[in-house]
């Protein structure tokens, strides 16, 4: 049996996580039972939504067990397989987490063309959870017409890229807000959104307001913190907030004040959280969508890549700081 | 000519409205033109958008003209027309406002059925705007399901006692908080709401816990303020927040903290504010409805009839301190 590296949940953290809160421990890969495949990570997915899984209490989805692997997508090829609907060489997307080898009876797993998803990688990126987030939330909450300001923030990250492009092939005029120069260069000059502003420079408010001499009519929260709080008062009557994630919160206490809600009121908006998983079914086009525009070169998509699984929780951990430039993945084998 | 008494909005206050805010004149009645009717107030409608109504600034009507009467529904008997769509006697909705007598064109101006408008106050409350905007507001944003727990604030005022009357013709849990033990006891008691927690004692937030045991799922906001911070955590997940107003918030300034949107995201909640004219259209059924219920004795409904013109901005002042029993209209004639 070959080696199997984990990168399990230590301890829960208390505020910022820290590499003290992630243990990685080697045992002897399992053997698939019958009815069941040894899946072998290609690529690990590493999203904002994992920091919520690291903490104890209610929230979505269950949290992730100290002293278990931490959990997250992956593209994975059956090593061996005593699975009838699998064969060996097989690349599939699976949710197995941070090791090197898994066993699966298959559920939640799903082959890949390679032909469509090219790179593989994809499949935890444009062709993935976040891509289906960014189609989802803007097309079911945000509902963009043309002609409307759509903003987003994250806009260089893996749904926030996605959101603005896809705003841009609805006509609408698309802002993005991203941290540094180099990002907002990319999302303006690369992603082709009509402005960027960088959230790290001053006046972040009166920046907004000249990128978006109309008001904001669709705003897609990725963020929260500064951010929300500088955009909120150029949001336009009748207008939608998709609250997809608020990354600049997350290590933040929860109940922190938020808007005021006479804002809602007085401009009859509709703020609406949402997850991936409950409004994807609804939008079983998008995959297709996504796959043509991008293969046509109509929507642009970036990767990180980090090679090697040892380094997952340090990329994690500069994720939640927004040190990485494009959809975060790692490269295990 | 007779005389007419206007109540004109003086000044706008800083805070909360004071007597001092307004000024009683007394002029002759106007004479109706061609294709005109003059319009005798029998009854003026008191209701807390008013006061939003006061302040300058952006908001989702035009502010009261300083100067002018104050703005607000009435019931009016048509006391001369050279209208060819009114004949002198006819009961009309109207909206002209805060004085005794006023000339229009007819537009906004609607006859009243008084066999099924009885009495005619109604048409300010459980028949007009206040009754539809619990009806559009509850049935479009809150969609309450049997079996679902729906909460209100100002739950024996105007909008809010409808609001819990509906979700109990709905088969869902109507929770009520209202201000004092009397309102509380009425609106269990007489309006047949399964619970109402008395905003002013103390533990507000642990006697809503007790009373929504399996969490809310649709809240009907009336209020702000410290109610909306003590039911907040109680939200279940997919519950709507339909915002209608704010009254504890009207008199400070703009951009209070309201509640943590990570809530919204975790919980996949849905906040929309909304105004009663927006919605309205697209319940053509409701006016029968409620009238059809409320002569079947499964609606009722409270008014507070305040006596004399005169006394309608001490009256407004107490409705917004909750000093009002029901829904607050003023004879005028």
């Amino acid at each position: 049996m070959p080696t199997n590296r984990q990168i399990l949940l230590k301890s829960r953290p208390t505020g910022a996580p820290s590499t003290a809160n992630f243990e990685l421990v080697e045992t002897a890969a399992p053997a698939p039972g019958d009815g069941e495949v040894l899946l072998k990570t290609l690529f690990l997915s590493l999203d904002p939504y994992m920091r919520g899984r690291m903490n104890d209490g209610p929230s979505y989805a269950a949290p992730a067990e100290v002293g278990k692997p931490m959990v997250g997508g992956t593209v994975s090829v059956v090593a061996a397989s005593r699975h009838r609907g699998f064969a060996e060489g097989d690349v599939v997307s699976s949710y197995v987490g941070w090791q090197d080898y898994a066993v699966s009876n298959g559920a939640g797993v799903a082959k890949l063309d390679p032909n469509v998803v090219k790179p593989l990688s994809l499949a935890l990126g444009l062709l993935g959870m976040p891509g289906m987030t960014a189609y989802a939330g803007l097309m079911e909450i945000g509902q963009p017409r043309p002609g409307e300001t759509v903003a987003v923030s994250a806009a260089s990250g893996a749904v926030g890229s996605v959101v603005g492009q896809l705003a841009k092939l609805k006509g609408c005029h698309a802002i993005g807000i991203a941290g540094g120069p180099e990002k907002c260069k990319y999302v303006v000059e690369t992603l082709g959104f009509d402005a960027c502003i960088d959230h790290k420079a001053d006046n972040l408010r009166e920046r907004l307001a000249a990128a978006a001499p109309k008001g904001i009519d669709v705003y897609f929260e990725n963020v929260g913190g500064a951010t929300q709080r500088a955009l909120w008062p150029l949001l336009n009557n009748f207008s939608r907030v998709a609250v997809c994630g608020m990354i600049a919160a997350y290590n933040e206490p929860a109940g922190q004040p938020g808007p005021d809600l006479r804002s809602v009121l007085v401009k009859r908006m509709t703020v609406r959280g949402f997850i991936v998983t409950e409004l994807w079914p609804k939008y079983p086009q998008a995959h297709r969508e996504l796959a043509g525009w991008y293969h046509e070169g109509k929507i642009k998509y970036r990767e990180d890549v980090v090679e090697g699984l040892e380094r997952a929780p340090e990329a994690f951990l500069g994720l939640l700081q927004g040190k990485n430039f494009g959809k975060l993945v790692v490269k295990v084998a």
